[in-house]
């Protein structure tokens, strides 16, 4: 098993990285001593993974919240729900909240640990790809509103993180892909090496070797932590996580949340990101290339859809959560492994990368 | 014009407080430079003092939201109606949120602005007693969930509060005195000699004498600030503000959310509490007969609704946020100026308290 550790101003926390964790409950039992516990999970992982996680957790009063699996469901009602269990079971603020499920479970409970009588303690057990490699770790909770993503939300850090790797066996194909994509980000923005090492290794990823996938969610836990230790509330340099970010938010809030899957979106968002950051004449387009051709490798999709006009994209992105006095933000990369904040885009650069679609000139 | 300050972890706002601040805007505009500006106010302040408080604020991009005054709106519904306000307006992360109103205006906005976009700044511009002695200060935010007060909440400090004595004028006198029920408790809890002084003054203090408002309001709002200063988010000491609000809430939550203002229900359960202190061999019977008496002579109620069963009390006080692990947990005094935190009552005697009803034994 392996550990890293998320430092904050005033508190660390660990994420613990390794396989067949869901069983081990000395892991988990020195964060939750005495205390209530109500497990959120989705109905897709309570079949799996529910029964094995109350099992470890048998010494504890412990009860459960199974809730609709998907993005579409990651909104204000949802949270209600878990708030009127919380409410009518009399969770008291030493209660603590697990999320053992994907993103979306792990940003609603969250969000509701932020907000519940002004804040409780949570736990985080990521079970996709997704959420191990990015979401779980870092404090960022919310809810979608029908006008974007993560519109409603806190920052609140989690006890500890449980990564069990040994869960991706039963992760969708498709659910594996589309983690991939937040992988290939720490690539693209700050760790130069990683990208070439992923570009080598693609079968055995996708075939989930467990020693490369241990060392995958690693890599990915370590960096995620070490820009979480140095900008907490994403005043800096947090801000390079959102690679691709921009234009993925807009795809998923113009199909229609639950459609196209985060990573999907964020896959197909970094190629664009890569072509813009062409178009500015700060990367070049070698490099561009190998980006979305690798992306492509790892079965992601990386055009575009063709129903989205440079328009809406430009409507939706300047009310993304990047957006600053009307500046629509972006992140480029100057090469493969080292990104940069921009908010001076020029306009007509953007265009050609949105009219592009799926004729991106990669 | 007096200035407190609350000193943060990492940070420090002012409050202000003063006649006709409302029109000054050089305490305001350093607090907003080049951002957008949203107020939140409800339709009994609107009519008063928004035009002014605009009027202050020309210089800046600046447009309002006016809700239904009121306890039973500060729930989740009006908290989405402002999040849709912002994103309809595409208000991005470096937005202010004003809050110009009494203490469900402060708390929604405050929460509102704890969240969108997880969180941007805000101000609070209080405009009633209560809210500018208790509820503007110390970054509780909160709405009300149909089973219980504030249950659904963060902390989030403001950039700076302005309190401007001189609306008080216009403040219907039953909300004057549920005000003062607060600032009755800061006498009690921690500040000896203040009890005394407000048990001379009734009088001037109910007409409003601008010198005696302002040094009340400056007493609580030092008061309120030491205490935050110590304990931002509750952990210890800052408990020590709930005192009379255990009974309170249940009171509020029982008789239906604005029917009793909040300073009506704190008034009558600061009785209950020094009746079970008393019960408890705590405090003396004369003082306890002190403290109702005191409050009686501000015109607040003093006894508790005969509607509710002390079954029901325990039921609603068992869900309180300060209940911890089942057990209620009471503030309780040891003298005037002197108070405790309880969680070993012992229940026959909470139970006497409660069955004493409009017979307390004071």
């Amino acid at each position: 098993m392996l550990t890293v550790n998320v430092e904050l101003a005033d508190r660390r926390y660990p994420i613990f990285i390794g396989e067949n964790l869901l069983g081990n409950s000395e892991l988990l039992l020195p964060f939750l001593d005495k205390r209530r516990v109500l497990i959120v999970t989705n109905d897709v992982v309570a079949p799996l993974y529910l029964e094995k996680v109350k099992s470890t957790l048998r010494s504890i009063d412990c009860e459960e919240l199974v809730i609709a699996d998907g993005e579409q469901h990651k909104n204000l009602d949802m949270a209600v729900k878990i708030y009127d269990k919380l409410l009518a079971g009399k969770y008291d603020r030493s209660s603590t909240l697990i999320a053992l499920g994907g993103g979306v479970v792990g940003d609603i409970t969250g969000f509701v640990a932020a907000t519940y009588q002004r804040g409780i303690n949570f736990i985080q057990i990521p079970t996709t790809l997704l959420a191990q490699v990015d979401s779980s770790v870092g404090g960022k909770t919310g809810v979608n509103h029908p006008q974007g993503k993560n519109m409603i939300g806190a920052f609140h850090q989690p006890q500890c993180v449980l990564i069990d790797t040994t869960v991706l066996n039963t992760l969708p194909e498709r659910e594996v892909k589309a983690g991939l994509a937040e992988v290939v980000k720490y690539g693209l923005i700050n760790v130069a090496g990683f990208f070439d090492w992923l570009e080598q290794h693609t079968d055995e990823i996708l075939k989930l070797d467990p020693e490369r996938i241990s060392y995958v969610v690693k890599v990915c836990c370590e960096q995620k932590a070490a820009i979480v230790a140095k900008d907490e509330q994403e005043g800096g340099v947090r801000a390079l996580l959102n690679f691709g970010h921009t234009f993925g938010h807009a795809i998923e809030t113009a199909m229609g949340y639950g459609n196209w899957l985060h990573g999907e979106a964020v896959a197909t968002g970094m190629v664009m990101a890569a072509d813009l950051s062409m178009r500015m004449g700060c990367l070049d387009q070698s490099k561009a290339f190998r980006i979305k051709s690798t992306l492509a490798k790892f079965g992601m999709p990386v055009e575009p859809p063709a129903t989205i006009s440079a328009q809406e994209y430009i409507d939706l992105m300047s009310s993304d959560k990047k957006a600053k006095r009307g500046k629509i933000r972006f992140v480029v990369l100057n090469t493969i492994g080292e990104a940069v904040l921009k908010d001076d885009i020029d306009m007509e650069l953007l265009k050609q990368t949105l009219e592009a679609q799926d004729r991106l000139c990669l």
